[in-house]
Protein backbone atom coordinates (compact mmCIF):
# COMPACT_ATOMS: atom_id res chain seq x y z
CA UNK A 1 0.00 0.00 0.00
CA UNK A 2 1.53 3.62 -1.01
CA UNK A 3 1.56 5.87 2.01
CA UNK A 4 2.96 9.36 2.68
CA UNK A 5 6.21 8.21 4.71
CA UNK A 6 6.83 4.95 4.56
CA UNK A 7 9.25 5.07 7.26
CA UNK A 8 6.81 6.17 9.78
CA UNK A 9 4.41 3.62 8.65
CA UNK A 10 6.25 0.51 8.87
CA UNK A 11 7.39 1.72 12.81
CA UNK A 12 3.39 2.65 13.27
CA UNK A 13 2.67 -1.41 11.58
CA UNK A 14 5.11 -3.05 13.67
CA UNK A 15 3.64 -1.24 16.95
CA UNK A 16 -0.38 -1.64 15.97
CA UNK A 17 -0.36 -4.89 14.64
CA UNK A 18 2.94 -6.35 16.04
CA UNK A 19 3.73 -6.89 12.13
CA UNK A 20 7.84 -8.31 11.60
CA UNK A 21 9.86 -6.72 8.66
CA UNK A 22 10.32 -9.73 5.81
CA UNK A 23 12.28 -7.29 3.68
CA UNK A 24 13.40 -3.44 3.45
CA UNK A 25 14.77 -1.91 0.68
CA UNK A 26 16.02 1.17 -0.39
CA UNK A 27 15.56 4.91 1.73
CA UNK A 28 13.88 7.62 1.68
CA UNK A 29 11.01 8.00 -1.45
CA UNK A 30 12.68 5.00 -2.19
CA UNK A 31 11.97 2.91 1.22
CA UNK A 32 10.12 -0.32 -0.06
CA UNK A 33 8.76 -2.68 3.08
CA UNK A 34 7.35 -6.31 3.24
CA UNK A 35 5.76 -6.66 6.37
CA UNK A 36 4.03 -9.55 7.55
CA UNK A 37 1.26 -10.37 9.83
CA UNK A 38 0.86 -13.78 11.13
CA UNK A 39 -0.13 -15.15 7.51
CA UNK A 40 -0.72 -12.23 5.88
CA UNK A 41 2.10 -10.50 3.85
CA UNK A 42 1.81 -6.74 2.60
CA UNK A 43 4.36 -4.46 1.19
CA UNK A 44 4.75 -0.49 2.06
CA UNK A 45 6.38 1.86 -0.32
CA UNK A 46 6.17 5.82 -1.08
CA UNK A 47 3.05 6.96 -2.48
CA UNK A 48 4.03 9.23 -6.10
CA UNK A 49 1.67 11.05 -7.98
CA UNK A 50 3.77 10.60 -10.90
CA UNK A 51 3.56 7.08 -10.69
CA UNK A 52 0.05 7.27 -9.89
CA UNK A 53 0.49 5.96 -6.11
CA UNK A 54 -2.29 7.81 -4.42
CA UNK A 55 -1.48 9.09 -0.65
CA UNK A 56 -4.89 8.05 0.91
CA UNK A 57 -4.08 10.63 3.59
CA UNK A 58 -3.95 13.19 1.60
CA UNK A 59 -7.22 12.30 -0.26
CA UNK A 60 -9.28 11.92 2.91
CA UNK A 61 -10.12 8.27 1.35
CA UNK A 62 -8.85 5.22 -0.06
CA UNK A 63 -9.46 2.96 -3.07
CA UNK A 64 -9.69 -0.31 -1.19
CA UNK A 65 -10.17 -1.29 2.57
CA UNK A 66 -7.86 -4.53 3.83
CA UNK A 67 -9.24 -7.26 6.08
CA UNK A 68 -6.55 -8.08 8.52
CA UNK A 69 -7.32 -11.95 10.15
CA UNK A 70 -5.80 -12.05 13.19
CA UNK A 71 -6.67 -14.90 16.47
CA UNK A 72 -7.98 -11.92 18.86
CA UNK A 73 -9.40 -8.35 16.67
CA UNK A 74 -10.56 -6.99 20.24
CA UNK A 75 -7.09 -6.89 21.79
CA UNK A 76 -5.01 -5.92 18.04
CA UNK A 77 -7.82 -3.08 17.23
CA UNK A 78 -6.93 -1.64 20.59
CA UNK A 79 -3.35 -1.97 19.99
CA UNK A 80 -3.44 -0.07 16.91
CA UNK A 81 -6.32 2.68 18.05
CA UNK A 82 -3.74 3.07 21.19
CA UNK A 83 -0.85 3.58 18.78
CA UNK A 84 -2.47 6.05 16.46
CA UNK A 85 -5.45 4.56 14.46
CA UNK A 86 -9.04 6.15 14.47
CA UNK A 87 -11.61 3.40 14.92
CA UNK A 88 -14.11 3.56 12.73
CA UNK A 89 -16.82 0.55 13.59
CA UNK A 90 -15.92 -1.41 17.06
CA UNK A 91 -15.30 -4.83 16.98
CA UNK A 92 -18.57 -6.70 16.97
CA UNK A 93 -20.11 -9.83 16.08
CA UNK A 94 -21.19 -9.40 12.67
CA UNK A 95 -21.93 -12.20 10.16
CA UNK A 96 -20.37 -14.89 11.69
CA UNK A 97 -17.17 -12.61 12.35
CA UNK A 98 -15.86 -10.86 15.46
CA UNK A 99 -14.74 -7.57 13.19
CA UNK A 100 -14.14 -4.35 13.75
CA UNK A 101 -13.05 -1.55 11.39
CA UNK A 102 -10.03 1.00 12.05
CA UNK A 103 -8.26 3.87 9.54
CA UNK A 104 -4.85 4.22 10.53
CA UNK A 105 -2.42 7.18 10.58
CA UNK A 106 -1.36 7.04 6.82
CA UNK A 107 -5.20 6.97 5.71
CA UNK A 108 -5.71 3.18 4.90
CA UNK A 109 -8.71 1.30 6.18
CA UNK A 110 -8.53 -1.89 7.74
CA UNK A 111 -11.18 -4.60 8.58
CA UNK A 112 -9.39 -6.57 11.66
CA UNK A 113 -11.46 -10.00 12.56
CA UNK A 114 -11.24 -13.63 12.62
CA UNK A 115 -14.34 -15.88 11.96
CA UNK A 116 -16.71 -17.10 14.85
CA UNK A 117 -16.52 -20.76 15.39
CA UNK A 118 -12.85 -20.92 14.75
CA UNK A 119 -11.08 -21.16 17.62
CA UNK A 120 -7.35 -21.87 16.38
CA UNK A 121 -4.78 -20.20 17.51
CA UNK A 122 -2.15 -21.04 15.60
CA UNK B 1 -12.15 -2.56 -3.03
CA UNK B 2 -13.86 0.20 -4.25
CA UNK B 3 -15.24 -0.09 -7.76
CA UNK B 4 -17.37 2.45 -9.75
CA UNK B 5 -19.43 -0.46 -10.82
CA UNK B 6 -19.46 -3.62 -9.16
CA UNK B 7 -22.21 -5.82 -11.17
CA UNK B 8 -19.25 -4.83 -14.16
CA UNK B 9 -16.22 -5.89 -12.31
CA UNK B 10 -17.63 -9.01 -10.78
CA UNK B 11 -18.08 -9.82 -14.55
CA UNK B 12 -14.70 -9.01 -15.35
CA UNK B 13 -12.71 -10.65 -12.23
CA UNK B 14 -14.54 -13.51 -13.14
CA UNK B 15 -13.08 -13.64 -16.81
CA UNK B 16 -10.23 -12.19 -15.99
CA UNK B 17 -9.34 -14.06 -13.28
CA UNK B 18 -10.98 -17.17 -13.85
CA UNK B 19 -12.28 -15.29 -9.90
CA UNK B 20 -15.56 -17.56 -8.11
CA UNK B 21 -18.28 -15.71 -6.62
CA UNK B 22 -18.24 -17.02 -2.69
CA UNK B 23 -20.83 -14.57 -1.62
CA UNK B 24 -23.45 -12.03 -3.47
CA UNK B 25 -25.55 -9.88 -1.26
CA UNK B 26 -27.52 -6.65 -2.51
CA UNK B 27 -28.08 -5.59 -6.03
CA UNK B 28 -26.78 -1.77 -7.81
CA UNK B 29 -25.24 0.52 -5.62
CA UNK B 30 -25.42 -1.77 -2.39
CA UNK B 31 -24.08 -4.73 -4.50
CA UNK B 32 -21.61 -6.57 -2.33
CA UNK B 33 -19.68 -9.63 -3.97
CA UNK B 34 -16.97 -11.70 -2.24
CA UNK B 35 -14.36 -13.50 -5.02
CA UNK B 36 -11.95 -15.98 -4.50
CA UNK B 37 -9.00 -16.60 -7.20
CA UNK B 38 -7.03 -19.67 -5.53
CA UNK B 39 -6.45 -19.65 -1.91
CA UNK B 40 -7.15 -15.54 -2.70
CA UNK B 41 -9.85 -13.68 -1.63
CA UNK B 42 -11.50 -10.08 -2.05
CA UNK B 43 -14.44 -8.16 -1.66
CA UNK B 44 -15.75 -5.64 -4.50
CA UNK B 45 -18.33 -3.07 -3.39
CA UNK B 46 -19.28 0.04 -4.94
CA UNK B 47 -17.06 2.88 -4.84
CA UNK B 48 -19.33 6.02 -2.41
CA UNK B 49 -17.47 9.56 -1.69
CA UNK B 50 -20.11 9.81 1.21
CA UNK B 51 -18.18 6.56 2.55
CA UNK B 52 -14.83 7.53 1.77
CA UNK B 53 -14.54 5.03 -0.61
CA UNK B 54 -12.74 6.43 -3.62
CA UNK B 55 -13.42 5.30 -7.30
CA UNK B 56 -9.98 4.58 -8.71
CA UNK B 57 -11.22 5.07 -11.95
CA UNK B 58 -11.94 8.48 -11.59
CA UNK B 59 -8.82 9.60 -9.53
CA UNK B 60 -6.56 7.94 -11.84
CA UNK B 61 -4.63 5.83 -9.77
CA UNK B 62 -5.39 4.09 -6.65
CA UNK B 63 -4.24 4.13 -3.07
CA UNK B 64 -2.76 0.41 -3.00
CA UNK B 65 -1.72 -2.08 -5.29
CA UNK B 66 -3.00 -5.97 -4.66
CA UNK B 67 -0.35 -9.18 -5.47
CA UNK B 68 -2.23 -12.02 -7.05
CA UNK B 69 -0.13 -15.34 -6.38
CA UNK B 70 -1.02 -17.61 -9.30
CA UNK B 71 0.47 -20.84 -10.75
CA UNK B 72 0.88 -19.22 -13.96
CA UNK B 73 1.25 -15.67 -14.06
CA UNK B 74 2.10 -15.35 -18.11
CA UNK B 75 -1.29 -16.94 -18.69
CA UNK B 76 -3.31 -15.05 -16.32
CA UNK B 77 -2.10 -11.76 -17.00
CA UNK B 78 -2.52 -12.40 -21.20
CA UNK B 79 -6.49 -13.71 -20.01
CA UNK B 80 -6.71 -10.79 -18.11
CA UNK B 81 -5.51 -8.17 -21.04
CA UNK B 82 -8.14 -10.20 -23.03
CA UNK B 83 -10.78 -9.44 -20.91
CA UNK B 84 -9.96 -5.61 -21.07
CA UNK B 85 -7.06 -4.74 -18.63
CA UNK B 86 -4.29 -2.76 -19.67
CA UNK B 87 -1.07 -4.44 -19.12
CA UNK B 88 1.73 -1.98 -17.41
CA UNK B 89 4.60 -4.21 -16.71
CA UNK B 90 4.71 -7.68 -18.88
CA UNK B 91 6.00 -10.65 -17.28
CA UNK B 92 9.38 -11.22 -16.75
CA UNK B 93 11.73 -13.28 -13.76
CA UNK B 94 12.19 -10.38 -11.48
CA UNK B 95 13.47 -10.83 -8.15
CA UNK B 96 13.06 -14.00 -7.65
CA UNK B 97 9.63 -14.31 -8.87
CA UNK B 98 7.79 -14.62 -11.94
CA UNK B 99 5.68 -11.23 -12.44
CA UNK B 100 4.04 -8.53 -14.11
CA UNK B 101 1.61 -5.91 -13.64
CA UNK B 102 -1.65 -4.99 -14.99
CA UNK B 103 -4.69 -2.69 -14.29
CA UNK B 104 -7.80 -3.42 -14.28
CA UNK B 105 -10.70 -1.54 -16.09
CA UNK B 106 -11.82 -0.39 -12.83
CA UNK B 107 -8.65 1.47 -11.85
CA UNK B 108 -6.77 -0.96 -9.44
CA UNK B 109 -3.78 -1.83 -10.41
CA UNK B 110 -2.48 -6.22 -9.80
CA UNK B 111 0.55 -7.63 -9.77
CA UNK B 112 0.41 -11.43 -10.97
CA UNK B 113 3.15 -13.66 -10.41
CA UNK B 114 4.62 -16.62 -8.71
CA UNK B 115 7.76 -17.66 -6.63
CA UNK B 116 10.28 -18.74 -9.28
CA UNK B 117 10.90 -22.18 -7.72
CA UNK B 118 7.82 -23.57 -6.81
CA UNK B 119 6.15 -26.26 -9.05
CA UNK B 120 3.73 -26.55 -6.88
CA UNK B 121 0.50 -26.24 -9.52
CA UNK B 122 -2.57 -27.18 -6.81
Amino acid sequence: MWVGNAREAVDFYVAAFGATVLHRVGEGDDLVVQLAVGEAAFWVAPASAALKRLDPRALGGATSRTLLVVDDPDAVSAQAVRAGATETAPVADEHGWRVGRIVDPFGHEWEIGRPLGDCSSG
